[in-house]
């Protein structure tokens, strides 16, 4: 005998952007390619308040073993602030506490996946989204999307003609990496052919409460009356993502399956991130922290897309972004973005070609920009740098 | 098509001992049936201080992202920490931070198994382990121990005969749920047949550095030559449970493997829980903290020892552990642990009855005790009520 691995592990491969994100750390480089929200707007001085007030509060059980379903006080906030914000009737009980929202991916690929099995999931997707459902060895089919979300023709057509699809993926509000959002017309033709079929959705939802302008749309679990959607979504984005702290919203016998998942996986999340998270909502106006959140975000994504419309020349879409921390940019089919990011690393300026976007399809033209991470006149630079080696390419 | 769950959760079962655990949250039930640390010693005090220390000195850092690897100086300590208590040669870059060792053992399941591959297991072993690796479908087979360890002539009549052993499975120091350490002998004989065999190994310690008396031994990963053994560890037991911060050491070719499923289960470990726990080795003085815990232990052993001794009559065999959190009780075959647990909560008073610790074998007429998590006269009073019970019995 020998060690041997898995097969499973055969298509685990390192996640570009994190393989990136390496070579950027040099200060000089202005990296577009994170998603990293931005770190002053962490309320540092609050936390150490709340931080103590917690264990002052409730020390042994902050830093004890606790229960796998989460902080009984944090999913009540969690089902509440949901119900407000996205239209859903949830309950607490409906409603896993997981370390991240990349856990509920992980965990959604181990409920619903046999090797071989069909995941559906838009043209592009997030990518982790894709390593986290590899490990157990489905097949992916990209589903056609355009500016209003997934083309439900395309969709049902899949779904006449295959018969082993378990589970749908999808990221409705401010996508990563496109920046899109369905549109509500979408939504309900989406939800219409889910209830025909009776396949469960993951509604990613990490950036929902981002939104610079415009109206709300309500989630697609809201219109969800078969208990299908299992909706995801994260701290990460609108508090900080270092306390690891994501959940799942689901009906409550996937909720039962998913909390069994979660005890052979890591037994609980932090009991003293929930109870941090749970005690800063009390506290402090998370609702005016997220709005200063989106008015930095705002003027950064304004500082990019006039940027790209002063410097970019010739045939490059961009989309506008309402919402959210990325915007994606579609060059002539003859330029390859992994050829021009290496071009752009020379100039100290750096973004994640689309290709990793797409589990199948070859697209080689497309690339993600993130605009939270830096202050305007950085992002400005950047942009003016960028516009220059694609102009030379 | 309607809605299916993957075949790997048919066997899912919730765990017992967590079930019980919320049977028993009546303060009135002296538990015996957690593994709990004792609140009372964990560092609320000094917690508050690093906490803000933390957000003051790295408030940015420690709330945002941060690398799938761990903190550096996180993973230098504990190489350090392993090489001077456990006689190992690992350096940082062997040392992938998990959330909690729990999450360390669900990746080696991803890693190692396919579907039907063979785990070997001390038997009885730890059950969350058995639960960590379900998920990835092998079959147990468990190896007859005895007072010094696995048996290891048992242990090569099954690699002889087995051809797809995929991963062996042990807690060589002061096991759960037995509480028994491997000898010194056995240790030696042990990695001779894994190097004759080449089958990966995780090594679970979690109890290690929590010994009363007695010269400790060295871990089986200090005698490792050929990189199979992944050792596998916790600050659960030595700091608290509630940070969630484990870790796995290996060697480098597994480590990147194990860094690929960290990328698509969390991304990454809690940032300022990993920060906080680094710095307080910085700070405090964390063996004198360890040497707390042990001196308040070695007292809840001896007073359960003494009760045990004091109360039980007849065929009652018990484990007298050198350290760890666990003592383990053999009756006569007629005696079954599940209907004495039920006669014992009505008197209030709970165990988890050994049944689940078994993977395969039916073994009715054992049950572990866990002495850490309360004070002697409640041990005391508990044991007396045990008896009272098992006597009736």
């Amino acid at each position: 005998m020998a060690v041997t691995f898995a097969k499973r592990t055969e298509i685990l491969k390192r996640s570009e952007i994190r393989e990136i994100l390496k070579i950027t750390q040099r200060p000089e480089v202005i990296s577009f390619a994170g998603g990293l929200p931005a770190p002053e707007l962490f309320p540092v001085e609050e936390m150490k308040h709340i931080a103590v007030k917690v264990l002052k509060d409730s020390g042994s059980q902050a830093l004890q073993y606790s229960t796998t379903e989460g902080f009984e006080p944090l999913r009540q906030k969690i089902a509440a602030r949901m119900n407000a914000k996205f239209k859903t009737i949830v309950q607490p009980n409906n409603v896993l506490i997981t370390s991240g929202s990349q856990q509920a991916l992980d965990f959604s690929g181990k409920l619903f996946i046999n090797t071989g099995d069909v995941v559906l999931c838009e043209s592009p997707t997030y990518l982790a989204a894709i390593s986290a459902f590899s490990a157990y060895e489905p097949n992916f089919i990209e589903v056609p999307t355009d500016d209003n979300g997934m083309i439900i023709e395309e969709l049902e057509r899949i779904l006449q003609t295959v018969d082993n699809v378990k589970l749908i993926y999808i990221i409705p509000d401010f996508q990563n990496p496109t920046g899109r959002t369905w549109s509500l017309e979408r939504r309900q033709q989406f939800i219409k052919l889910i209830n025909k079929y009776e396949i469960p959705v993951v509604e990613d939802n990490p950036y929902g409460e981002l939104r610079f302008e415009g109206s709300p749309l309500p989630s697609i679990k809201s219109f969800d009356t078969k208990g299908l959607v299992i909706f995801v979504s994260t701290f990460s984005k609108t508090f900080c993502p270092g306390l690891r702290i994501g959940w799942i919203a689901a009906d409550s016998s996937f909720i039962e399956k998913f909390v069994l998942i979660k005890q052979g996986a890591d037994l609980h999340t932090s009991s003293i991130s929930q109870r941090e998270i749970s005690a800063y909502m009390e506290v402090y106006d998370f609702e005016e922290h997220i709005k200063r959140i989106i008015s930095v975000y705002k003027k950064r994504r304004d500082a990019m897309i006039n940027a790209m419309q002063e410097h970019f020349i010739g045939d490059i879409q961009f989309n506008r972004p309402q919402g959210g921390l990325f915007t994606w940019v579609e060059m002539p089919q003859r330029i390859k973005a992994v050829e021009l990011l290496k071009r752009c690393l020379q100039h100290d300026v750096a973004f994640v070609p689309g290709d990793s976007f797409f589990p199948n399809r070859q697209v080689e033209n497309t690339f993600r920009l993130n605009y939270s991470n830096m202050p305007e006149e950085r992002i400005y630079e950047g942009i003016k740098r960028l516009a220059m080696v694609l102009k030379d390419y």
